[in-house]
């Protein structure tokens, strides 16, 4: 009879199988799908998401997890039942009434933001809004009240589903240095680049075209199209399994790096997934630690791999081959276009310079207002008032382009914003690293070989699945924790320094 | 409290969930996985397969069942029983381990079939045939003995899961029709058609172009795109739910009729999905009957509808628009090269006439092999005998090109091929009932109008779903049940008479 724990990563398995056919219909829902598919789709999905819920969720997994806990001694054993163990509290914490009437306000908010965004209507929007504040602050206090090691406030409850280790307090202190320094950074870099030319595309650009410049690129990042394929979404992201890593991107005709910067982008994720290690297929502590190292390893490839510029040069053959109208710019002119630097309302549009402080700027309203220290009905002054302090620029009035922007609070989604600027900070630490460790790094990068820096990824990010929490990965990679000196520095050296 | 009948559809319709999933983690294995993915996606077809044969078989079912038909007094109820009740006896009716042996069997005699086909080597094929066909007469023995309804012969028992309601002995004698007019039939064709110009297409024919030509057709066949797509894949099947039909298809560059006859076919297996009834979506009642109703559906579209003069005829300029190199041959000379008769040894590449024959041979062999009457060593010289018997020709030797040929038997399919000819026999009954209910059926096709037709099928056919047993619907259609008489007509008006 196979002992507790084999029963235990038997019954996780038999879940991931589940997981594994939400994952491509989710893929299908986005990419393949026609309109038409929606309402079986919608029922097949809940029905999946139910079963998966009701098995994991289950008097069984309790009583397995129970038992193997008391039993287990083996180190590696052990963590993966504390990763079992957070995949299962995080399913049964919250009441099966609560999680239903937040789909249901998420639902509604979010049907009602889109039109109410356009026409700049914060009351309308405000009415649904409430309710959905109330029922996440519900989630949170619920959350909370069945942390497994305890938390500070309610908020780091919901953050940790995303930044998982990484505590509130912590990144507040961390974005405290980010809040001080680059404002300042970012008018400097804002002066420096007043004499860069204003570069125009001189015509639109195919999109079979940019399809094939972004194979090309996703070559030399080492995708492995035996492993996965590229495909087109109205919203870039990456999803797959063992052996098929689906990322897509999108193809605007007048801006090809739209599309290639995303498939830098979704292309680190998918070498995350893939490099993930495959003895623990199918079990919690094979999966990626969080979405603070996920977004590292995408932001790594997007802004330090690709805008770096020994690789960009190597690479704007390849650009000046599949899109021939852009020969007359040389590898600097059109790199100047892909690293401009301007402060502006949309977080989704914004440079690596100056996303950050969007980041912050949402990281301290959420925090507030999941801890109820802050009500949503201030949220517009509050909004206002940071964007001037931050990024000098006043959104008063103006919700569409200010507190009405993205749809993560809308949908009841709070404590994921951290995870974008803590990625960044990360991928700039880890890239410091790689660059000290392999001093040679620049000449490789210009013959376009990256794969010393894959191997490393693989063997000290990759690799670790969720074996370890994610500041004991940056330790044991970096040499330190999450350090925000490293973006400031990357940030420097790129933009003042001309030094990559 | 919901009263018994309620819950078995509650029942079910979450079984149809799962189906749900598993049909598009299939589709998506056939047109869009890369190789790699081949291992995580098996490993979730089985879990989710055994979760559905659980689900399905499980005691909960039988038991409500049980109740359900004690109690049910309204005849829709009664039928959506009966229908359901099939489902369960299918799934609970083989060992587990004659399922699991089969299994193996089957695909150790399909893989080792690939390199013995191309090697011609019936005596190593032999050798791990034997064992399907041992465990295939166990699976048939096991269903004759739990049959619904009781049947003949162990044959009647695999039929019954294709067939449906169409017995042994009803097929054939159909069959003996066939067998007594063809030969002799096909032979006065070939010579009316020895006087027919070869046609030579005169250069290679461009994907893009095919495709773009297959859409038009399905859009002039009512495929509706809001509710599905088309797709390529080395074998063209169609697959799909309420709202979401997909097709495919595939382009050889020096045929184009190839991928418009497999469009068109598909079009025709689509249409009857997307006309089911919906109020019995998810329950088997609302289910397509058999493959002899649904394969009459895909040859209407592909051999009646597509081939026939006035259709095709206005189907010419939109061949010669596509494909520019082909204007040179007119409507008649281009459909001469897509109705050309000539017996053949590969069933698959057989044209309508000839077709009936090569499944009448496999249909008398794979009845004897199940009832025990013939065993696998013999197969040669009968099919050599058939062969020469039914078309003329002899595969002494040439297993390759004989029994070698199809995949079926090989992975332990049979009573599977009756309902291809059953459904061409249907398909021509079905459509002299039309022509004879719209005497201006030839004007509308000859303006590309075949909605009058769509709307016949729909109400006749499609909007039955398993309410009825499959020669009720025939007789309700079209006065009859399934007389072959309607396909010898239809070839002789075609072939012989030029009729249409």
């Amino acid at each position: 009879m196979p002992n507790t724990y084999h029963r235990l990563e038997k019954h996780f398995q038999k879940l991931a199988q589940i997981e594994h056919a939400l994952t491509f219909l989710q893929w299908d829902h986005m990419v393949m799908m026609p309109p038409g598919g929606n309402h079986s789709r919608a029922k097949a999905i809940a029905e999946l998401t139910a079963v998966h819920h009701g098995e994991l969720s289950s008097d069984e997994t309790g009583e397995l997890l129970h038992q193997a806990k008391d039993k287990a001694s083996d180190p590696v054993q052990k963590r993966s039942i504390i990763e079992m163990e957070r995949s299962y509290m995080q399913a049964v914490c919250l009441p099966s009434a609560l999680v239903k009437a937040k789909s249901l306000a998420a639902t509604k908010c979010e049907h009602g933001w889109r039109s109410q965004r356009m026409e700049n209507d914060w009351d309308s929007f405000l009415k649904n809004f409430k309710e959905v504040v109330n029922l996440c602050r519900q989630e949170a206090q619920a959350r909370f009240d069945c942390s497994l090691e305890k938390v500070a406030t309610p908020y780091d409850a919901l953050l940790d589903l995303y930044c998982t280790g990484d505590k509130s307090d912590f990144i507040g202190t961390i974005f405290a240095e980010l809040k001080n320094n680059l404002p300042t950074m970012v008018r400097k870099i804002e002066e420096k680049q007043s004499n860069h030319v204003e570069i125009q595309f001189p015509k639109k650009f195919d999109s079979e075209n940019q399809k094939n410049l972004c194979i090309e690129l996703m070559h030399c990042l080492g995708f492995d199209f035996n492993n996965g394929r590229l495909d087109v979404s109205s919203h870039p992201f990456s999803t797959g399994c063992r052996g098929d890593h689906r990322i897509t991107t999108r193809f605007k005709n007048n801006d090809f790096f739209d599309s290639l910067l995303a498939t830098a982008h979704e292309s680190g994720h998918a070498a995350y997934e893939a490099g993930l290690p495959s003895q623990w297929d199918d079990l919690p502590i094979g999966q990626a630690r969080n979405l603070c190292i996920h977004e590292s390893q995408s932001l790594l490839f997007e802004k330090l791999i690709f805008l770096t510029t020994p690789f960009f040069d190597y690479f704007t053959q390849k650009i000046h081959s599949h899109l021939p109208s852009t020969t007359q710019l040389n590898s600097t002119q059109l790199r100047q276009a892909a690293t401009k630097v301007k402060p502006s309302f949309i977080r989704i549009e914004a440079d690596e310079a100056t996303y950050p402080l969007h980041v912050v700027l949402r990281f301290e309203i959420e925090k507030d207002l999941i801890n109820s220290t802050l009500e949503p009905q201030h949220i517009p002054e509050v909004w206002d008032l940071k964007m001037q302090q931050y990024l000098g620029l006043s959104t008063a009035g103006d919700y569409k382009n200010g507190c009405l922007q993205d749809m993560h609070w809308t949908d009841g989604t709070f404590g994921y914003f951290p995870s974008y600027t803590m990625g960044a900070i990360n991928s700039a630490q880890i890239f410091q690293t790689i660059r000290s460790s392999f001093p040679n790094w620049a000449d490789d990068f210009r013959k376009g070989k990256i794969i010393f820096l894959l191997e490393w990824l693989k063997g000290k990010i990759w690799s670790k699945g969720s074996s370890m929490d994610s500041q004991e990965i940056l330790l044991q990679a970096t040499g330190e924790k999450t350090n925000p000196e490293y973006l400031l520095q990357h940030l420097r050296n790129r933009y003042l320094l001309d030094e990559y």
